[in-house]
């Protein structure tokens, strides 16, 4: 994609960011599903009438065909409001199933769910984190899905499976073969069409005072003894972590530069609150030190996490997901903790305003404190990276007689 | 109040609160007031009837008359629910407006609001903080309050009247002599009866995505021309400062401690589940040192917060609020960036789990997030210890020429 | 010890601090040895004419008898300079060798090592730290003590054998026993008068670029079959590691107590600097927030420290040390990183002039880095802590089937 | 210069590193200037013999006529290892000082003092900072240069003129024009030859406990009407300020990139430590998570640095030194702190080891504590971002009637 093109692209979403979506954010942040729902509705019509839809997806399945690095700065742009993502059908958990299925997915399992998908006219979710199991040792999962005749039978336990009410299937990663002699060759994923019987949606998990609905929700979900075809599994069998990985690379960019939208926005309204908010007639708030230091550090290191992000974004698109994923280890944890901090501090600058959700900024302090946990919590990519950093240095150390 | 009284009331205290109070910290948490109000009924009822009844409060009113290094201890043991001090009626903000009463009320304000007060029969609120004005410099403010026969007439906007709803009355903070010479001496405190004839609650503002109800609100609230009594200010016209003032130095010792005991329950929270949640079959999350030194980087700031409170307690007690400022100023800095800091690393041990609400870590993450904003911000007390450790210096700094 | 007199002993520490140590402070931080060897001579004359001799030690040994409480607040004092302990006979390592010699030593080791200590008629020093061992698993050791007739036969490598340049004798930790059962019953603290046969000062190591000299100093030494009778065990052989546990605890609490005057120290001077320094005619850096802010921190903080340390300190002296372990982590992981962070801020209010020796601050800089390293690095008392918190719930933990 | 160049002069640098300056690090840190610099000529002959000398000189004085963005990466090689700079002629302060007099001087300066510095023949200091007045305050200064006939008189009183002993001439920044109406435009940079009469090197201050000598000292210098001629005068008069400019954008991209040169090595060392340490036969201090986060987040920090450096060498190289101006002051601030972070990890995991000079992270903690008050302090450099963030919303803000 030409840069004149992007840059274009770029322009277009920040207006319709701006024009379209900041005048609706109170009242979908703060409504129910059912209230936002065909809000959004119309927010999309208008995303797809100025050429913003679908961004990541190809030409022929209605998308604009950006590549990583193009699309990562878009999503910068997207990130700056929360429904900015949605509304150009590249949210998650959508956006990792779309890509899943266009890369693996068979004609058929295309034509059922990618492109209903790809339309916005379905939802979908992905069934893998599991209660009774650390998100940190994926291998360790409990569900199973076990052959009988041309059909699996999924049973288990999953929760924080993200927009699993109203949505029309979720991909379950499931244990498909427990005795296959390499751990990470022991799970499928798999396509489940939902409603289904044996399946029930347990709850909408309450997460920071909000269970949410419809697409804004957190579903813990059981399957018990769920039916469908073989065929249904994605990719091949036994190749459920492969998929995964790659489904996480893009992912976690995604949801970087997203971060990086949000902090943007909280340093503007951060800066908004200083020139304007007085602490004496004609002193304003910016005449203070503290807040001018909050503003220079989140400045540098928004600066620093966007850079590490479009050096992470190129490489992959340059080289593939293996060679970046020291990078994206970097960024996944320089990232999710800059945001938290110059939330934070935007916060802190709003004093008991920063409270309210009168702004976005109590919003995401409360929902993206998640940002640490999941995709990989803090301590397992600092973990991931010092095992790759000590690695030449360990083979050679004198072994001890 | 002898030792082994103390002793022995704490002891009830937390029995009361493990029998009863944590039981129904899920209904409570999450319920609407309408459904938490008669449970909460019940337990107050239970409260009193184990001795735990307005703990600061003379015996007169019903109260154990616990001195302030005693109830601070109490405190403590109470914070570790989110209900523990309205169990025990010695929620804020009625707390402060007893103690207000009790030591500048005529004989008449207390009969009228004090004694109701004592018995729970009413609630109360205080409105002081208004949109407009920054809380850091309180002596900035629109409320006023003009003479008019031997009425007052208040009009004027606040916010962060925390329990309007559903109040009896509110202290009402207000300008009632714009040109007196002192800046100090300007405003005063009212008593005024709700509902009043000119009295709106525009809201119960949305906070970190609960507006609430009943005592657990937050109002935005209009005062537009309500008339009271000339007899209904509190202490002399123009001690609005002094008595907020009075009302303040014991309030941050509350509020410290009650922070206090978040960090405890917090840092049990997270001590559970490092024993008990497994990374993989057998390896228990308390093998990880980082997790190890969350706990014992928990447990020394918890120790040095604890030490840091009783001290302010014990020479307010002794020696008067104005003695004990600058530790107040302290704590207030300390123990709110301790507990934001404990109850983000129990979140973090939590993993997903942190996030929901099926612990109380979640609720305390964002509404304690105010902690470093109330009653005076973090950057308000560095500013008073600071002025008054350069103090000495800047008197003796050889002035130049 | 009345408190009457602990105060009037401290007003006079103080005035002998300001009066005799301070105007001397260059001229001792930045000579050699042998200049500061008969400047410091005066000083001890000085301090046992205005009766600050020997703190600790019993009045039949010269001393004054303080309580550990009252002693960690006399050496706070005379921490405010480097040379205050040294002034007054109670620098490490000498003190905590006449600690052991008091309390485990035969008559006739008292009046051989202890009595020319207390009276300052020569230094001694304490080997344990070996080069080739980490000095957070302290059972492991290379350095032997084999019996040979009436004697012992020493063989080891120690360094970090703090002022041994100049030592009348030496404490060395040696293995008596390698086949002890219990790995704590192996070592032995050992008396060796210095010079011996066999043993090599290696080097004073040069440690933040100074080598020292005399008690100024670290040396790296060897024991080449040194010999002493075996009469020269300190206190049961054995019994090293009890011995160590002994000295380190009221040690580490003399640390914290010299590293809060430190600590002091540097606050003033921070003081002064931004009362005195001009940004601008007439505009002096107190005027800067953050310098405020840096002030404030640095308050509060040295407040908590002390508030911990003579809670420990108190509780040492009432219960024991058995019983104050837990509190003595405490302070000397937050103690130490206070003064870490405190020396930075000082440092760096004095811009250029920080990095001079022109102030005390550089060579508490460099010099006290050690203090999160020696007694303990940070993460082996973070590790005790951690163990001690969890250790209930480890215990109560539902064992997995 | 073709990339292929680039990475064959830094693959050429790190081997002269590695087999010439590393051997020679403990003399070079621990011995005189006398003894040093002899040392030193061979090892800049080598520089010189390996193709290395003055890579940021044009070819025709000798250099490499390395663009900035290629030298930033050779900066980093040379940092490795204190003395890499000055092995290959591009030691501040020279390097400095030979960018101005290529880009200002006249033909006769050149002649003078350029071309036997590009030689390496003869040192040269630069006399800026004043110890009466703060860096953070540049216009404000003391030091005059009076006209006389065809000559300047200079007086004034200098400090931390790094390398000024033994240095052949001084480029001193004097008030010419008191009066001038603009503040900046009321001093120049004057080339002054030393010895001269009037001028007197007070002392090599003391810097963190070593006074050095020669090039590695920072002097304090007097100027009692030190006469030179007019033609002495760098630039045009009154461009002093200006001038200092110039040198200081570049400047910063030096050290920075020097700085991350550090980050490495200490990174270095600390993963050898790691591997091979052993806290008990067979496992070493790698297996701690404590120091793989110390690993990992030094990793993660260095390369946000080594990221924002480039960035800001490639736009100054690209657009000039005005356009990065705000990208130079992220880079000094966060590669600064990221060097005092990465240096307190890397002696923290040597433990003891750490403190000695037996590693150069002793010396580097020290000096380059530094790195955060010269060429602007973080202070300094946060204000100016704030400045520039704040502008827009602060032209912005609906002024009060």
């Amino acid at each position: 994609m030409p840069a004149a093109e992007v840059d274009a692209l770029l322009a277009t979403a920040r207006t319709f960011v701006r024009e379209v979506l900041v005048p609706l954010e109170s009242q979908l942040l703060h409504g129910t599903w059912a209230h936002s729902e065909p809000l959004l509705a119309g927010v999309r019509a208008e995303a797809r009438a100025r050429g913003l839809w679908a961004p990541f997806l190809p030409r022929a399945l209605g998308g604009l065909d950006m590549p990583l690095d193009a699309y990562a700065r878009l999503s910068e742009v997207l990130g700056w409001t929360p429904y900015g993502h949605y509304a150009c059908n590249c949210q998650a958990p959508d956006v990792g199933n779309m890509e899943l299925l266009l890369q693996f997915g068979t004609d058929q399992q295309k034509a059922t769910y990618l492109e209903p998908l790809a339309r916005g006219e379905i939802r979908s979710c992905f069934a893998m984190t599991e209660p009774e199991h650390a998100g940190s040792n994926p291998v360790w999962m409990s569900t199973t899905a076990v052959r009988d005749g041309d059909d699996l039978v999924i049973t288990g336990h999953k929760w924080f499976t993200s927009s699993a009410d109203g949505a029309s299937f979720a991909v379950v990663m499931a244990v498909t073969d427990a005795d296959a002699p390499h751990r990470h060759a022991r799970a499928s994923q798999i396509l489940v069409p939902l409603p289904a019987p044996g399946y029930t949606l347990v709850r909408n998990i309450a997460v920071m005072g909000e269970s949410g609905g419809g697409w804004s929700s957190h579903a813990e979900v059981r399957f018990d003894g769920v039916r469908v075809p073989f065929t249904n599994v994605l990719g091949a069998p036994g190749r459920g972590f492969a998929l995964a990985q790659e489904r996480l690379g893009p992912g976690r960019i995604h949801h970087c530069m997203r971060w990086i939208g949000i902090c943007e926005r909280a340093f503007d309204l951060m800066c908004r609150r200083a020139a304007s908010r007085e602490l004496a007639p004609g002193d304003v708030l910016a005449n203070k030190q503290q807040v001018q230091f909050w503003i220079a550090d989140s400045r540098i290191e928004i600066h620093a996490a966007r850079l590490m992000v479009m050096d992470a974004a190129t490489r992959m698109a340059r080289e593939g997901q293996e060679a970046a994923r020291e990078e994206i280890a970097y960024i996944k944890v320089f990232v999710a903790n800059t945001l938290q901090r110059v939330l934070d501090r935007a916060i802190q600058a709003h004093g008991a305003l920063g409270m309210t959700d009168d702004t976005p900024l109590a919003w995401w302090y409360r929902h993206e404190r998640a940002a640490r946990i999941y995709d990989g919590a803090d301590e397992v990519h600092r973990s991931v990276i010092a095992r790759r950093a000590l690695k030449p240095y360990l083979a050679s150390a004198t072994p001890r007689d």
